[in-house]
């Protein structure tokens, strides 16, 4: 499988954000964690790739709640490869902290999804960890970026940007 | 531990490579990987947080190679954990490939380091990822940025900078 | 840290439970996972490794039923390392799939606690692994085994032991 | 993909070696490894979980050494699951510390592995972890147990064991 998204056109970054997207990604997505020891490093504090273990489920779970079943879209051959990701950590989490990662679609072009991700207390009084992800559909077999979204997922897609 | 670096000072963002820094830059740390099943994914290709363990693999053997033992900066309680990171990812790797990460410092301002990374097969020709990362020193103990660069770490990354 | 576990007194094998303790741990605790694409391996299933982290997380919140914070224990200077496992993969997990992570206490020997684990289909009808875990109560500063139990870990064990 | 291991006929335990197979698993292949940031927990040691990466790289490289190519062994459709693993941990590895992962075969019975693993010091005073670990070859696609190796490896082992 080779697959080339360098020749993909290229997206206005992340943090240009139109306006009339940002109205449709008003809801966010909660999905809840706890640090566990194996997401620890020697500092007592969650090791900083270990977000992308949380990202990754929460981004399932969102699409889940939405009506997409990853499993489901694999098993007919299409994956959805993270292909551009950005992480700030503000504030580090300690063992047995309990976090809830927040998902929102940011803006869907074409194949092309952005994510945004805020990692906060159950409370939302704090704000660990901000992210962006780019994620495109991919076809497993040909491995290359598809021409358009599946319909399943575009359909799903649509009612969440309203 | 509680460590804030939101209320840092900003620093200019990793784009803006001002052009003095950017000449002290020329020399790439080279520090060879392989994948192995369990760093990839269904698809068949290394998971996309795999590179995190290997972006800080080659960051630590760059730091040894310019004469600062990590274990031993921890050891004295100093951290120096990753506190923003961007990653493209361009093509990617199947199991049983090699590849190697390519390290090097663009800018070092106080106690912030900023790292820009590149993934190439072992001859170069082939461009997988690029990264850029920014870490901060920090006092162990006290859980706070520190505010001056261990004299270590200084003298070493001074040497560097050229 | 030093831990040298070799010299401690060896307890009978975990195959041979005692009568009197099988009475006592006929309750199994539950612990729902998912399979998540980190999770996986090339051949699309989940990673052998990755079992280790949900009987981490299984056993993590099995003490919490009986009311000891794992993190609590840790904050006061008692780590509970893993010295022995021994598991068994009778069938895969794809990914997608939802699973319960069974955990019961079969002995407590002094500080030396073993444990049982079932991986089972939320209904109980597939049985995916087994697998039965070793653990000492070590003094983190130390780095030592301790010589008994906390109060509170003990007290709490003796309750399910019955 | 179904794999149903649990029918397989028993071999004896590892624990019981039987003469003629020490005889043929006298030369161990050693791996080197390093413990990173990553790969410890709050505790400053490498966590218990992360030896099964060691492992598999280490058992890969063996492979490599005896002229088997696991990537390959996988692109012709045949993969090499772990079903029984047992580790014990005799003494922890702190960040930074140099391991060589030992691995031998100790048996081969039909299209099952059982290998064995030391992990030590570089000078080899130091016994860390020891491991057993049986592995079957699979047929990726019907996701059943192959009735015999492919012969590539059946040559290569043949002569592992003299």
């Amino acid at each position: 499988m080779v697959l080339d998204v360098s020749k993909q056109p290229q997206l206005p970054t992340t943090n240009i954000i139109q306006p009339q997207l940002l109205a449709a990604s008003t809801d966010w997505f909660e999905y809840r964690v706890k640090a566990y020891p194996h997401q620890t490093d020697y500092a007592g504090m969650v090791w900083h790739g270990t977000y992308l273990t949380w990202l990754e489920e929460a981004r399932i779970e969102w699409l889940r709640s939405i009506g997409v079943d990853f499993a489901d879209l694999v098993a007919v051959g299409c994956s959805m490869p993270v292909v551009e990701l950005s992480i700030r950590y503000h504030l580090p989490i300690s063992m047995g902290v309990e976090a809830v990662i927040k998902t929102r679609m940011v803006e869907m072009k074409g194949v092309r999804l952005n994510l945004e991700n805020e990692v906060r207390s159950p409370d939302a009084t704090i704000l660990y960890t901000t992210a962006q992800v780019t994620l495109v559909t991919v076809d497993l077999e040909k491995g290359k970026v598809m021409r358009q979204l599946p319909p399943v997922m575009k359909d799903a897609l649509e009612k969440v940007r309203g």
